[in-house]
């Protein structure tokens, strides 16, 4: 059964899905709920994730409080005023035009964190930081999971990490590795709104690709 | 057409896919080579991944020379010979018993790395780490997409970044994410294979899901 052939037309549709999951912010979310079964559908992807040394070192807070998400719009707030003073004159103004996250509108927000596992891990040793990677492998199955069933993701960074920790009484060995913010969209935009406001250029794939060494 | 709605079809395809992917090693890769068409659409695959202020912060060195992969495996055989100590008799005896990479099998090998932008990059102030994370988002749309090819990926992170760096002539600031082993496989194995084997339990989701907080 898993050990199954996949076909080019199955091959296209997932490259559709990527080709198609954007970072939902602001008012582009619908605020209303989402069932039960697709948060679960959600959370079930990350599951599917490869992890190093089969450790699943992933935990998950479901957040939909209105004052626990006030706590964190808040901290938002403050990262936001002084991340804004690093760019030029120009970009600083693109800046405070654009709305980088969905706190309060998205219905449901996750708080993603590394667990450190108290053993040791098999093929953790020479490069710790695979132990967060395995639950951003895990953050872009739920990524491309909502995406399929028409849900929007967006993935908050600006934020301070001790503070969200605070908010959600996390324990002191759990690292937040991401905020996301997960709901029915208004609309999916047909490029990044980063790209289509020349924020940054695509870069062309042959200027990141090298033959054999750098 | 982007802004297109998935079908509950084209959603159970994604999860097919998802809990098909492994991690390959060793003598499950088909040394037969893979066609530079299918490569394209695992690199391809990488940049539609999300990348913290659209900064696409990847790049990849693709390893065919026989020379270069048995330099990497060489890091590979001291480092794992190390890391073996960690455990306890049992688990070393297992450990001993596991193969690990599929360096040389494998046709084709993918350094890749985290080239971090020398100017500000939106959302990447208060959480350094967001930059590496988006390159692990585009690894994780790469194994996706290989596994829907019917190719295999295997990570290998036994490994001292330093040495591979240096075999590949890395410029200083480039960080190596993961080593990766790209092929055709003669099969792929119905669970992971530590799970298999008894090395780590599958987690209860519930386990890893909290309410409100911790």
């Amino acid at each position: 059964m898993l050990n199954q052939q996949f076909s080019a037309q199955d091959s296209e549709l997932l490259e559709q899905i990527m080709q198609a999951r954007r970072d939902v912010r602001g008012n582009r979310f619908a605020t209303r709920p989402v069932a039960q079964k697709l948060v679960d559908k959600v959370l079930q992807a990350a599951s599917y994730a490869p992890s190093v040394g089969f450790s699943q070192p992933w935990e998950f807070v479901m957040v939909s409080n209105q004052s626990t998400k006030q706590a964190i719009a808040e901290s938002f707030r403050t990262v936001n005023q002084s991340a804004q003073q690093q760019f030029g004159d120009t970009k600083q103004q693109l800046y405070q035009s654009l709305k980088l996250e969905g706190i309060m509108e998205a219905p449901i927000n996750i708080a993603v964190f590394y667990r450190p596992s108290k053993l040791p891990v098999l093929g953790q040793s020479s490069m710790q930081e695979t132990g967060k990677y395995s639950v951003v492998c895990a953050i872009q199955n739920m990524w491309l999971m909502a995406r399929s069933l028409n849900l929007g993701i967006g993935w908050v960074s600006i934020l301070e990490p001790q503070e969200v920790k605070q908010v959600l009484s996390a324990p002191e060995d759990a690292e937040l590795v991401a905020y996301l913010c997960l709901g029915h969209v208004k609309e999916f935009l047909d490029k990044p709104e980063l790209e289509e406001l020349n924020w940054e250029k695509r870069k062309p794939l042959e200027s990141c690709v090298f033959d054999e060494s750098y």
